[in-house]
């Protein structure tokens, strides 16, 4: 299936939705997708079950703070010269490439890499949403060695790394990435077809596409769009949207820490009274409590979409006084299992709750 | 020459006292050599000057924060292990190695390196001396690029980096030096021969050998040491030794800031009367002022002594009441150089005096 330009803002705004808060603005990286594909005529999109099991295949995105992104703007040429210096080092052409997130801009990056050296790329990606680290992706989580992989910084500047172990691997390129200017584009997680099968979440790049087009043509009141999105996600991997809270963003703190957005929201109802919805930020949205009660938590989504317009909100984006619905969904099952709450359950992130999932966690969402 | 094992322990004893504080602490790696040197009967030392201009010729040796040598402690293995990396990396065997710096550990890596592979290693270094950061080397400053370079870890994990800028190049290793635990063995600054004699400082491993004869046949107090040390220095690329100060250490503070050790030293009479020496320390002793005047600054070598024994001191091995005596060392010619002043005057550390030579600043000494 051809992706064409002309579907690339629908995606865009389906990617920000399930980036859960994370993921780097889209705006330019749109700006630049658009340009790309439209010089190619578009982009092969190619559905996981039709990958050959011999192909070769890596990820490609963007690794830093997701503030970063606002002022270090996207470039047309560097994915595929990522790319290019990827292949150079592993002696290997690849036949497709696979995004780590399906989350703002990095839903975006792959197709720039794509459409510029004229190879598919994958319909789907390795965390369903955004993620902060590496090892949370599917990839590692299934056994896929992180290396070897390759960064490339805006200037053009170049590393690349060998490590057998994904922690490590995350240490080493959140390193560069703040020592090469807070941004830098990463080739990495080399596998075969028959690999990524084993452990891509298939489809998300059709997937968001068309939650984007809901959100487009159903623009207007949050409230009002969430029965088109849960009609959408009934035919999903995911869960069900939930209605967590409606408010106005009471506080909103953030600081780039160790290489990543590290925040904490509160917000409030339109009078100010009844109880308040905390949200926890390392790049992404990762835990939602009312009143001290959790809400949602990672690795369920938690997703912020504008009151009024229903257009979702990255947490770079977020901004006192913003008038907000809060959402939770449940997460793909594979990040339900045993093995990958291992690497991402709310422990990992340094809070002392266990993981629940959504639709088990009752009517602790503000009433309306 | 062949460079044998016994020699290894005055080598090592010269290069402290030529490190200027810094070059890591050269105990568990003067070992190592001693070792691997005995195993294979020694390594090649080739005089600069019988160099083929077109042997490939790279710089080994250990970069990050000197006090992570006390507990992370070199391995036999890991010289050579980088300079396979190195090789497979760019594609070239080695003709032969060279030092960074005659400094501390940093004198012997490049020998443990060339005795595991059975190439020789150069007689020169690329400092002359220590000095904390990769664009204060002579080659750099003679124009030799950085990269391709690559950096090997404790752990076996390993990353390469091609930049054009050496400031860059700094930047990135130092960053993956702090992930990869504090300290890593680099390969890099790959050169001709050619290039290598327009830029290395010649000689420096016999010289340090002959400086730690001298301290090991003459060991005893440090005032009586320096008339051996004087002739020895007026036969070198070096300024004549000056007494600075003699004294005890009245108080030391060191931290581990931003990958390198930082600190300040402040040295007192034995009576505690008259005035101090206070010594700035970026790895290395960089600037010396005796009551806030400057009594020898970076470029020129600053060198702690045992006041007993002689022994030379490297700033993480200064402790507090240890009697000393610190000499001020005219540098060799290349660093007053504007090019290389550009690159290591007293400015470039943060320091708001200009470069003054050694032999210029008068009497601002310890009158004894």
């Amino acid at each position: 299936m051809k992706l064409l330009a002309e579907s690339l803002p629908d995606l865009s705004s389906g990617a920000v939705f399930l980036a859960t808060g994370g993921g780097g603005d889209p705006h330019v990286s749109l700006l630049a997708a658009q340009q790309v594909l439209a010089e190619h005529g578009g982009v092969e999109l190619i559905p996981v079950d039709e990958l050959g099991d011999e192909a070769f295949v890596a990820a490609i995105g963007s690794v830093g703070a997701p503030t970063t992104s606002l002022e270090l703007l996207p470039s047309t040429d560097d994915p595929a010269k990522a790319l290019s210096i990827f292949e150079e080092h592993v002696g290997r052409k690849l036949d497709a490439v696979v995004s780590f997130e399906i989350g703002g801009g990095n839903s975006l990056i792959p197709l720039i890499a794509a459409a510029g050296r004229g190879i598919p790329v994958v319909d789907g990606d390795g965390m369903g949403r955004a993620l902060p680290e590496a090892q949370m992706m599917t990839y590692p989580i299934a056994g896929i060695p992180s290396t070897p992989a390759i960064a490339l910084d805006y200037m053009g500047n170049s590393a690349t790394f060998s490590t057998d172990s994904t922690e490590t691997y995350e240490r080493h390129i959140r390193a560069m990435a703040q020592a090469m200017g807070g941004m830098i584009t990463t080739v990495e997680h080399p596998m075969s077809g028959k690999q990524l099968k084993s452990s891509v979440v298939p489809g998300t790049v059709s997937f968001a596409t068309e939650i984007g087009r809901i959100l487009r043509r159903k623009r207007g009141n949050a409230q009002r769009i969430l029965a088109p999105l849960r009609e959408a996600f009934t035919r999903s991997l995911y869960g069900v949207p939930r209605h967590l809270f409606t408010g106005k963003v009471a506080d909103y703190s953030s600081a780039i820490i160790g290489g990543y957005d590290i925040g904490k929201a509160v917000i409030e109802a339109f009078d100010g009274r009844g109880p308040k919805l905390e949200i926890d930020v390392k790049n992404e949205y990762l835990l939602a409590r009312l009143d001290g009660q959790v809400a949602a938590s990672v690795p369920d989504l938690i997703t912020i979409l504008d009151f009024e317009t229903s257009t979702p909100i990255n947490a770079e984006r977020l901004r006192y006084g913003q008038r907000v619905t809060v959402l939770g969904i449940g997460c793909p099952a594979f990040y339900r299992s045993k093995q990958a709450l291992a690497r991402v359950s709310p422990q990992r992130f340094g809070f002392d709750i266990d993981y629940t999932p959504l639709e088990n966690l009752g009517t602790r969402h503000q009433t309306p």
